[in-house]
C-alpha cells in the first residue's frame, strides 16, 4: 500500500439483533470520516436498511460491493454478503443472528490476511449464539489468535487516551482463574504487552503496573500467596529482561488512588478486574485492542445491548473511538518497522541512575 | 442519649506508621467540626504529637481524658491510652504499629458496646502486622462483626453519594470465593443489604443490583455456572421475600454504562469486584460502612499508606466522609426506629402492575 492510499478499515456487523450495525452507521455518517480512511463494512444491504429504518437514521450513500478490492476511497463500502434470509429480532438472541455474525467476521478476517482490508474494527457479538462447528471460542480474542496469530498469544487490552489494561486471563470462569496463573503466562503477557506498547503505541520505554491477583495484593499471605509465588518471581523476571514491570499492586487502591496515571500500561490477573474498573472510568471512550497479532484489530468496550436495541439509544463513540485507535496502532506500526528495519548499533547506553558511572568503553552486550 | 447532645464519635488512630493520625487531625483541625458531633480520639497525646510534628500541621488545643465519659463538648478530646513506649517508623509495618493499632480499636469497641460513645470510625490498620492472639481477623469487619456482632453477619459496603457496594465475600483469596459462594449466602447478604437501605439510609423501597461471579455473567453458562446455578435462584427467592433485587449483570458493562446509577445499591460477589470498581468512581470520597451490626462503624475506603506516611501528603476528604456518613445512619437508625416502634396495621396495599386489580377486602397476610 502506498502511503497515499487510505487505510482501508474493515468493519464486520456483530450481531444482528444488537446495536452494532447501528453504531456503525452512527459513525459513518459523519462526512468526514470517507476523508480518513476507506470503511469496508461487511454486512448485506437488507440488514444494514433494516437497522437504519428501526433506528430512524438518515440515509447516506453507500458503495454496494461484493469484493473488497472493489472499495472505493471517498464513500462507506458495503460488501454484501447476502442475509436475504436472516430473519431480524432485535434484542433477541438467536441463532441465525450469531450466524450472520459469524458470516461478517469470517470474511473480514480472510481480506485482512490477503491484504484486502488493512485494519480489522469488529462491532460486538453474543459470545453464546454464535457458537457453531467453526466457531468454537469463549470471543473475539481468542478466535483472532487462531486465525490471525503467529503462534504468539494475542493479548485483549482495553485502552482509552488516559489508560491502557491488558488481561492475563480473559473470557474465563473465575474458579479457574487461579490455576491459569502461572509465573511463566505472567511473564509472557508482559514480554507481549512491553512490546505492543513500545511498537502499537509508540512508547519507547514503557512502565508496566501489574495488578495482585488477591484483595489486598495478598496481604502478605493472609489473603493469599500468588502474589509471592507466582506474580513477584515473573515481575522480578521481566524486569530483568529490562521490562520495567512494577507490582504486584492491590487493584481497588490502585485505581482509586489514581496511581494508575503514573504508567503506560496495567496488568490485569482477570477479566472483571481489569475491564470493570477501566469501564467505571473510561466514560464510553473504552477501545477493546488485541495486541500480539501480526494484524491490527479493535472493537468497541460494550456488548451487544441487547436491551436497546433498535431504539436509536446507543452511543457510537466507543466504536469511532475503535477506528481511530486501528488506524493509530497501524500508523505506528509502520513508523516503528520503518525505524528499527535497519538499526544501527546501539550508539549511547540508557541513563541509569544518577550516581552510576557509564562505562562507554563496555560494549553493550557485555552488560 | 438526649437529642439536644452531639454524638458522639470514636475515632481510632489505626496504625502507628501510617497516614491514619495524619488525616484525622486534618479532620478535626476545622473548628466546626466541633459543632456537629464530639470527637474522641483513641490514641495518646505523645503519638500525636509525633504526627502533628511529622507533617508539620498546626496545633489545634485538644481536651485530654482517660475516659471517654470525661469527654467535652465542643472539644477534640484525645482519650490518653499511652504509647510512651511506641516507637514510630513511619512507613515501616512494625508489630509495635500494629500492637498500638489494637489497643485504640480494642478500646473504642469496649466504650462503643458500654454507651460511651455513639458510633465508631475506624483509621486504617495493616491487617498483617496487627494479628496478635486477641487479633485473628482479616480485617476490621471480621473483628467488629465477631465483637459488636448479634449472631448476623456484618456486610462490607462502601458508600458515596452516587452508590452503594456491599461485598458478599470480603478478605478472601480469589481460589477460595467461587465455593464461598451459595445462594443462602447471596440471600443473607441480600436481606442485610435491604434492611440497611432502609434503616440506616432512609432508602423505603431499595432496588438492589446483584452481580454476576463470571466474567459476562457467564454468558449462558459458557464462561461458568455459578448464575444459574447459584445467583439467580437467591435473587428469585429474595424477589419472593419483596426484596427488590435484579440481575445478575455482568461488572464490566454496568460500571461502563451507568447502569449503577439506576439502583440504590449493588452486590458484588467479591472484594476487587466491588472495591476497584468503586474506588475508580468513588475519587476520594468513599467510605466503607459495617453493615448489619447493632453498632455504627464506618472507616475511610483508604489504606495505611505507608508509602506516603509523614510526608503531609494524605487526603483527610475520605475519613471527613466517614464521619459524616456515621452521624448520618445513627440518626436515620433512630428516626426509622421511632417511626417503626409501634406500627399500625397496614392501610393499603403496594402497588402492583398497572393491570393488578387490588381486593383491598382480603387481608394482607393472606397474600
Amino acid at each position: 500500500m502506498s502511503s497515499n492510499k487510505k487505510i482501508r478499515v474493515g468493519i464486520t456487523q456483530g450481531d444482528t439483533n444488537g446495536i452494532g450495525l447501528e453504531v456503525v452507521l452512527k459513525t459513518l455518517a459523519t462526512p468526514e470520516f470517507t476523508e480518513l480512511c476507506t470503511p469496508i463494512v461487511y454486512s448485506s444491504n437488507k440488514i444494514i436498511s433494516y437497522h437504519r429504518k428501526a433506528n430512524d437514521l438518515p440515509y447516506f450513500q453507500t458503495n454496494n460491493i461484493r469484493y473488497a478490492r472493489d472499495a472505493r476511497e471517498g464513500n462507506v463500502n458495503v460488501l454484501d454478503l447476502g442475509g436475504e434470509e436472516v430473519k431480524i429480532e432485535l434484542g433477541e438472541p438467536s441463532k441465525q443472528a450469531g450466524q450472520a455474525a459469524f458470516r461478517s467476521l469470517e470474511a473480514a478476517v480472510s481480506d485482512l490476511k490477503n491484504g484486502q482490508i488493512d485494519v480489522l474494527v469488529t462491532a460486538p457479538i453474543n459470545k453464546d449464539n454464535i457458537q457453531s462447528e467453526q466457531f468454537t471460542f469463549p470471543g473475539h480474542t481468542e478466535y483472532l489468535e487462531a486465525s490471525l496469530g503467529d503462534g504468539g498469544h494475542a493479548l485483549m487490552t482495553l485502552c482509552n487516551p488516559l489508560l491502557r489494561v491488558a488481561l492475563v486471563t480473559n473470557h474465563m470462569p473465575i474458579a479457574k482463574v487461579p490455576a491459569a496463573i502461572t509465573t511463566e503466562l505472567v511473564g509472557e503477557r508482559l514480554r507481549t504487552f512491553n512490546a505492543s506498547l513500545q511498537r502499537d503505541f509508540g512508547v519507547e520505554r514503557p512502565r508496566i503496573a501489574v495488578l495482585s491477583l488477591n484483595p489486598h495484593a495478598g496481604e502478605n499471605g493472609l489473603l493469599g500467596s500468588e502474589e509471592e509465588t507466582v506474580i513477584k518471581p515473573a515481575i522480578d523476571a521481566a524486569y530483568d529482561e529490562r521490562i520495567l514491570a512494577f507490582g504486584p499492586y492491590a487493584a481497588d487502591g490502585f485505581f482509586g488512588s489514581g496511581h494508575y496515571r503514573q504508567f503506560d500500561g496495567v496488568l490485569a490477573m482477570y477479566h472483571d478486574q481489569g475491564l470493570a474498573s477501566f469501564k467505571a472510568l473510561a466514560m464510553n471512550e473504552g477501545v477493546n485492542f488485541t495486541a500480539g497479532l501480526p494484524f491490527v484489530r479493535t472493537s468497541p468496550d460494550h456488548g451487544t445491548g441487547y436491551d436497546i436495541a433498535g431504539k436509536n439509544m446507543a452511543n457510537e463513540t466507543s466504536l469511532r473511538q475503535a477506528i481511530y485507535v486501528a488506524i493509530d496502532v497501524y500508523r505506528n506500526r509502520k513508523k516503528y518497522d520503518e525505524a528499527h528495519v535497519n538499526p544501527l548499533r546501539k550508539q549511547y547506553f540508557e541513563r541509569g541512575k544518577d550516581n552510576v558511572v557509564l562505562d562507554l568503553t563496555k560494549d553493550e552486550n557485555d552488560e
